[in-house]
C-alpha cells in the first residue's frame, strides 16, 4: 500500500487516536466540572462519568491492541473547542443560578460528540470485520448514551424544582 | 439585574449567539464538502443541507427577534474545532477511497453538535416560556435529526455497495 493511498483502516486508526485524545481531555476536565457544579446531583453525575471515562480509555487501549497498534493520542480540535466553551461557562457563570444549566449543556455537547464518534467507529469496525473492537466500542457507546440521558433527566428535574419554587 | 448576576435568560441569549455563529460557519463549509464528495448521493445531501442551513439561520434571526435582540454571532470554539477536523480529512484523504467515509463522519459530528445545542435551547425556551422561540427551534431540531439519519443511511448504503463489489 502506497503511503498516499489512505484506506478505511487508516481512517479508523486516525479516528481512534482522535477519540483517545478526546477521552483523556474529558478525564482531565470532569473533576473541574464536578468541583464547579452547584447541585449534589450534578456533581455526582460528573464523578460517576469520570470513573466511566477511565474505563473507556482502557477499552480504547484494547481496541488499539486489537488492530496491533500502540495507543496514541492525536490532538482533537473538536474536543479542545467543546471543552473551551465549558471552561468559558464556568468562568462567566461562576456564582450565577444558571451555572449548572450551563455546565449541563457543556457536558451534553461533549456526550454528543462522543456518541457521533463512537457511532462512526462502530460502523467502520463492522465494515472492516473488527469483531473485538466492535464489542468494546459498542459497550462505550451505550455508556455515553446513558450518560446523556442521565444529564437530560437532571436538567428536567432542575427545571421542575425551579418551577415549583417560583 | 446587576451585570454580575447572569441568569438563564443570559445563558439562552449567549447560546443563541453561539449557534448563530455555528450555522454561519456550517453554511460556509458545506459547499466545500459538497465539492469534495466523491459520490453523487453525498454531494446532493450536502447541497440539500446547505439550503436548509440558510433557512435555519433565518429561523435563528426570528428567535433573536422573539427575545427583542439583534442577531449577533459569537465565536463558537466547538464548531471551529469540528470543522477544522473536517478540513483536515478533506486534505489528508483527498483521492482516497475512504474520503467519503471521512466526510460523512465529519458531517455527523457537526449534526450531533447542533442536535445537542438545539436540544438545550429548547429546554431553556420551555423553562423561560418563550413559545415563539420554542416552535422555531423545534422545527430546526427535527431537520438536524433528519439530516443525521440521512447521513447514516448514506454511510450504510456505501458500505453495502462496497461489500457487494468485494
Amino acid at each position: 500500500m502506497a503511503k498516499e493511498a489512505k484506506t478505511l483502516d487508516d481512517l479508523f486508526h486516525d479516528t481512534l487516536k482522535d477519540i483517545y485524545f478526546a477521552e483523556k481531555k474529558i478525564l482531565a476536565t470532569l473533576p473541574k466540572m464536578a468541583k464547579a457544579a452547584q447541585s449534589e446531583e450534578l456533581r455526582a453525575a460528573f464523578e460517576k462519568h469520570e470513573a466511566e471515562t477511565e474505563e473507556q480509555i482502557g477499552r480504547l487501549e484494547q481496541v488499539f491492541a486489537a488492530i496491533d497498534k500502540k495507543p496514541q493520542a492525536k490532538t482533537c480540535d473538536a474536543i479542545v473547542g467543546i471543552t473551551e466553551e465549558g471552561a468559558e461557562i464556568m468562568k462567566e457563570y461562576k456564582g450565577s443560578p444558571a451555572l449548572d444549566a450551563g455546565l449541563l449543556a457543556a457536558a451534553q455537547a461533549v456526550e454528543h460528540y462522543e456518541i457521533s464518534r463512537y457511532g462512526t467507529l462502530i460502523a467502520w469496525a463492522e465494515e472492516l470485520g473488527l469483531e473485538d473492537a466492535l464489542s468494546l466500542l459498542e459497550e462505550t457507546l451505550e455508556e455515553e448514551k446513558a450518560t446523556d440521558e442521565a444529564l437530560t433527566e437532571i436538567a428536567k428535574s432542575a427545571i421542575n424544582q425551579q418551577a415549583e419554587a417560583a
